[in-house]
């Protein structure tokens, strides 16, 4: 045997994070379930923070978490070959130097398709729609009909467009909304109408009706959205952000929202989480707060994730490229 | 030359309503552009009630008008051979005993199945995510997660399959829901998966994560949805009344509101609009107040309703029953 021996019979530490819905606790009954037709682990044992046992992430090849102590990493787990991060969004563990030369770190990748396509087209119909100027107005019992027509046609721009991104973007078309994209290198998608990259996005935000933030936060994303950016948008213009807070500048937002230039926002994302009650933002006119809901899909949701373990196990049997690796230079 | 002469140079008397949006208004232009390909109009004008010219009306063979002055038209009109409402709902207008035996009213069904389409998918979309739950909270300045699955195989079940509901089943069927009518004789439509007939009303409630009202006020519909078919909704659905106002027991709905039964509800019709700003309903939970805006699509609103006429005027000449004639009997 090679030295994919590991994948047979491969030493698995889970470390949960306390406080969470247990839709997204990862079990042992559940990794078993998983991965019964690919490994018969040699060793499978559930942790949260406060109980960690030291000796078996020692021991350990595969690490499942949610969110990932990296420094403990760094220190004690040098035998991991692989590192599922259940998250999508791996921003918070730049830079990856605490990452061994061994280990592949994986995330989530994916996951949250089907989910997040459905929430991206009700923000985009809504935001179409004046929902948030609605709700303004129902706070202040104030009736006031501003008629939109159909949504098809107007133009949606979507900054990012990965497995989120790409989702939401499929389901725009479905619904009749034009799709436009920027990615990193301008690869096409097929639910998005023109591709483009992110040198373009003063020229794309200017036609956009709709722009969507679906983008990994990195060091290039960092603030991409400020008041010029904002400004560049068409009067009228909606924003949904179900990126990460710090790819938008909040109070250039709040800022455009007060002063009517954007007609709506929605967002998904807060610098704080949760936002706390005294926060100003609850009560910015025309927009709304939602509770980090997006990608949510409790159900199956752990099962989607170690679907994708499963898959690399079989993967690194074969020394084939795993699915959903970080590349730590790129920084998603 | 028949009795249809007079669709070839037909005496048109348009009748429009002070105060509504300029893009609802029937103009003398709007009338040539859209009715030059089928007759060279005798006559036209356009006024508004309190310009009414009494002499033009009694002449007229086509009177369009969004709000119908029955009690003159039963007096003086009584040369019409078409009344074109440019509304939907006629409603108002029941028993229509001040309709003569030569007069086919026209109503403006299916000039809105675009824009309701649209507004009834983000409604549902809503409804699944609970939306009307999370404008509730940000009032209150309250964070509070409630994960929501895909909308895939939620069922939706639509009370009154007409041009309206038809619209909203299509886009529901896009989207991945799954769809449940009942119309009067439980005639099938491509958009619903499975019809169904008034009387087993509460056997599908039980059955409804989502109920959409879309159906004409009538006496049969008048009253339909009170406390015990809210009851008979299973705990945690949704309501959407796209309908008319009459055909829900609006305090029933508030109290399913306040008590949790239901998780979510938006009105778009009100007993009284615009609702008075100190109604009760503006603060009730989870409960979001549109401002009758769901079906309203201005842009070309007015050419929809006259491709409408033009058609029917194409259909007298050959003497082949018109569109959209509204049944006395029926009430719609």
């Amino acid at each position: 045997m090679v030295d994919q021996d590991w994948t047979f019979a491969p030493r698995i530490y889970v470390e949960n994070t306390r406080g969470r819905d247990p839709a997204y606790e990862v079990t042992t009954e559940g990794v078993t379930r998983n991965l019964q037709s690919i490994c018969q682990p040699a060793e499978l044992s559930c942790h949260f923070a406060d109980t960690r046992n030291l000796d078996a992430l020692r021991r350990a090849d595969i690490l499942i978490a949610g969110r990932l102590p990296t420094a403990v990493i760094a220190e004690h787990a040098k035998n991991l070959k692989i590192i599922q991060c259940t998250s999508a969004g791996v921003e918070s563990y730049i830079p990856f130097d605490w990452l061994g030369p061994n280990t592949t770190l994986t995330n989530a990748s994916g996951v949250h398709a089907s989910k997040v396509g459905a929430f991206g087209l009700m923000a985009a119909l809504m935001l179409h729609e004046g929902v948030p100027h609605v709700a303004t107005n129902q706070r202040q019992h104030v009736w006031k009909r501003q008629l939109r027509g159909p949504c098809a046609g107007r133009r949606v721009l979507i900054y990012g467009v990965g497995a989120i991104g790409g989702a939401v973007a499929e389901q725009l078309r479905l619904a009749g909304f034009r799709t436009i994209g920027i990615r990193r290198r301008g690869a096409p998608h097929p639910a998005v109408e023109r591709m483009t990259t992110p040198d373009r996005l003063h020229e794309e935000l200017a036609q956009a009706d709709i722009l969507i933030l679906a983008c990994p936060l990195t060091a290039e994303t960092r603030g991409l959205i400020g008041a010029r950016e904002i400004a560049a948008l068409p009067s009228g213009a909606g924003l949904l952000n179900i990126s990460r807070s710090a790819v938008l500048d909040t109070s250039a937002l709040v800022s455009a929202l007060v002063k009517g230039h954007l007609s709506g926002a929605i967002l998904d994302v807060f610098a704080t989480e949760p936002l706390p009650s005294d926060d100003a933002l609850w009560d910015v006119p025309n927009l709304m707060v939602f509770p980090h809901v997006s990608a949510d899909d409790p159900d199956g949701y752990i099962d989607r994730c170690l679907a994708i373990l499963a898959d690399n196990l079989l993967r690194a049997r074969s020394a084939l490229p795993l699915r959903n690796a970080i590349d730590p230079e790129r920084g998603y």
